[in-house]
């Protein structure tokens, strides 16, 4: 473990395009913990990991050191296998809300820790928090208690599962070593591994609205994402999929809190439907609850419509604390004040939707943050009344604004109605899945 | 000044290989001196320009940045021509201790701010502290009134000069940022340049006892400190000189600081003397006093041999609180309890003088230090009694170790033995100036 006595060597070796011993990384990860490596040391190392690159031994050894910088759980009272889903971030991405009590109902444990919001993509916690009552922050027994009893945990990151990620990354956002493919694998594997999961579904967005633009550079991180995983000792697939549009009709935390609960009882927007199908079919195989993605889908049709996914939920949001009258009538969540309508300026077809435009408008109305201690408004957020690819007429409303203030949803409106084209001509369909990665 | 106020997009800039403008770089390193850019951030952008480089005009921009973070002499009392020698480091290199009262004795100004020695090279601070009572550190006014009176002063580096390079190293040399040509060059000419100098003459070592180990990268360092001085508005010439030996027949600080008074008589071994020549011809003609090399070269063999040089250093080292008696005696200076003998094991000719292998001996023997804050005993050190090139005959001493232990002493004999290499035929004569750069 000589990386762990000199930094500036295992500096200097990545520096050079050197490869590490898995012995190095741990060491050098370990000393980071122990306050023996200083800041502007991990941070001249991303850098160098930023222009050489690591191999995936090295990410997996990056992976298995960061996740063992804290505690991992193992929920040894949990029987049912245990499979977790993790997006790299959208707009209108509500899915793990209906996906994890949706695959709990069909005998697949899910025990999820989500993230905030941030920038202009969305958080699982803050559309749960959308709910009057529902806690984020329990304790790891209690967590694993209500894994067992209800098949479905949704909690927030604790300060104890790879701590070594939560300081990296505040490094990494502050240094420009964010877009960097091997960081990025060792992130999201640390802290979904140290759930104590046996298999991984990862839903990597491409497109506008996404981190990864490009199918190009999606394809690279969820093949390496997989590759990393697998060479953790786990079961991964992922899935690539479109992002330029934002997923379903709502953005914003009530709104999309709101969706989900509709597409749990069977209904909701077609595409919101497709894709919890999509991924809950891969964690229904991979936690072996079913033999072919075919059964799998069939199985989770039957849980949406028959309303056993819908009670799921609503046991997990009681065990949790929220208000089940909220679940049960999801018209009270997310009421703003105001509420402005944008209006389709002639007919034809709405061709374009974007995601990361939209989203930052959904953050200026509320629905988001811009630092990482900022407060949200669940009530804000955009209505889309019209999805990509439907047919509109001349002042049919497209979208509605919901804030808390009339100015506030004025000031947005000029950018909600640009980010929604209608043109003479149907666009080609959107492709919801582009490849599947295993 | 964009970068003053955002750090990240700097760094990212730099990480993606795009181009500084000056005003980014100046807001850049202001806002590094006012404490808005954090020491992670500098060493991730620091590793960015090891990685992608810095052209010559954002050299000249960072030069610039971090010579104004602190105080500027202009040293305005002083009529004379002001000029500089600077080396990048060597064993046994105590040129500067003859070579800056000789040109001041021929009327170009010295005004020479010099740094401590660390690892295997000396620095002459150390040197000059091996006389009695001389002080390095003076307040800049002193430091005007000897430049003006005596033409020659030489002193310690200023917490007010350039204080954003003594920080800016500091992290370079944790980081693994230390060898990279921009880096270095702005980092000695800001140093430089706060001196108030109209010219610059570098002497870039080559070989095994210098930080450039070949040509081709010492080449490199040259020309860029040449056209970035140029740059910058100075007139600068860099000589490339043979480090592969040691410079004369000491090392140490006593004991060469005795060998440069013997230069300033006249006397002294004949590459001191050359390269003290050397560089001082060129110094005269930055200086304007003297139109050709040759002419310089004339007057000062005559400087050095009339006595005039030796009585200016006599008058500098008076002005410093120095004792003269140390300076007219030299052979007082560095009186080690024990000395110890190397013999020449056959007959032949002295063929390789490891500089690097004598420069870490002379550390361990007390003459050096491994970490900043070490005290040196001014008496340690290794007098060679061969250089390379001269015969020698079986059981001939080739080299006394002084120390102040004969422990000491003794645990080094063998390693200076194994770098001083005699051989039956004789070596190609030393080229001491392998190129002048201007």
């Amino acid at each position: 473990m000589k990386g762990s006595f000199n930094p500036v060597e295992m500096i200097r070796s990545k520096r050079d395009g050197e490869t590490h011993s898995a012995a190095d990384i741990a060491g050098f990860i370990a000393a980071f913990g122990a306050g023996a490596v200083a800041d502007y040391q991990m941070s001249a190392w991303l850098m160098a990991v930023f222009q050489r690159g690591m191999d995936d031994r090295e990410t997996v050894a990056l992976t298995q050191a960061m996740l063992h910088s804290g505690k991992v759980l193992a929920l040894p009272s949990v029987k049912a296998v245990k499979v977790d889903k993790h997006s790299t971030g959208g707009v209108g991405d509500k899915i793990s809300i209906c996906l994890a009590p949706l695959v709990a109902s069909c005998g697949v444990a899910v025990p999820m820790i989500s993230g905030r919001g941030l920038g202009h993509t969305g958080g699982t916690l803050d559309k749960l928090e959308a709910i009057p009552g529902y806690r984020v922050e329990l304790d790891p027994k209690r967590f694993e208690r209500i894994v067992r009893d209800v098949g479905v945990s949704m909690i927030g990151q604790s300060k104890e599962l790879a701590p070594a990620d939560r300081r990296m990354y505040a490094l990494r956002d502050v240094t420009a070593t964010v877009e960097c493919i091997p960081l990025i694998v060792a992130s999201i594997l640390s802290k979904k591994l140290a759930e104590g999961i046996d298999g991984l579904v990862l839903d990597v967005k491409v497109g506008r609205g996404a981190f990864m633009k490009d199918a190009r550079s999606a394809r690279a991180l969820a093949r390496a994402l997989v590759r990393v995983g697998k060479g953790a000792g786990k079961r991964v697939v992922a899935l690539l999929t479109d992002m330029s549009s934002p997923i379903g009709r709502s953005i914003g935390n009530g709104l999309e809190t709101r969706e989900a609960i509709e597409t749990l009882r069977g209904r909701g927007p077609v595409d919101t439907r497709e894709l919890t199908l999509l991924l809950g079919a891969e964690m229904l195989v991979l936690g072996k609850a079913e033999r072919s993605a075919s059964a799998a889908r069939k199985r989770l049709e039957r849980a949406l419509d028959d309303g056993s996914a819908f009670e799921r939920f609503l046991r997990m949001v009681k065990a949790h604390g929220g208000d089940p009258r909220a679940v049960e009538h999801p018209e009270r969540l997310a009421r703003a004040k105001v509420k402005r309508e944008v209006l389709a300026r002639h007919d034809g077809y709405l061709a374009e939707c974007d995601a990361q435009a939209l989203g930052l408008s959904c953050v200026a109305l509320g629905a988001g943050r811009t630092r990482a201690d900022q407060a949200v408004d669940p009530s804000a957020g955009i209505e889309l009344l019209a999805q990509r690819g439907e047919r509109v007429t001349r002042g049919e409303p497209l979208a509605v604004l919901h804030a808390r203030t009339a100015r506030l949803a004025e000031s947005e409106l000029a950018r909600v109605a640009r980010s929604l084209t209608v043109s003479r001509t149907r666009p080609a369909l959107r492709r919801l899945l582009i490849e599947r990665i295993s």
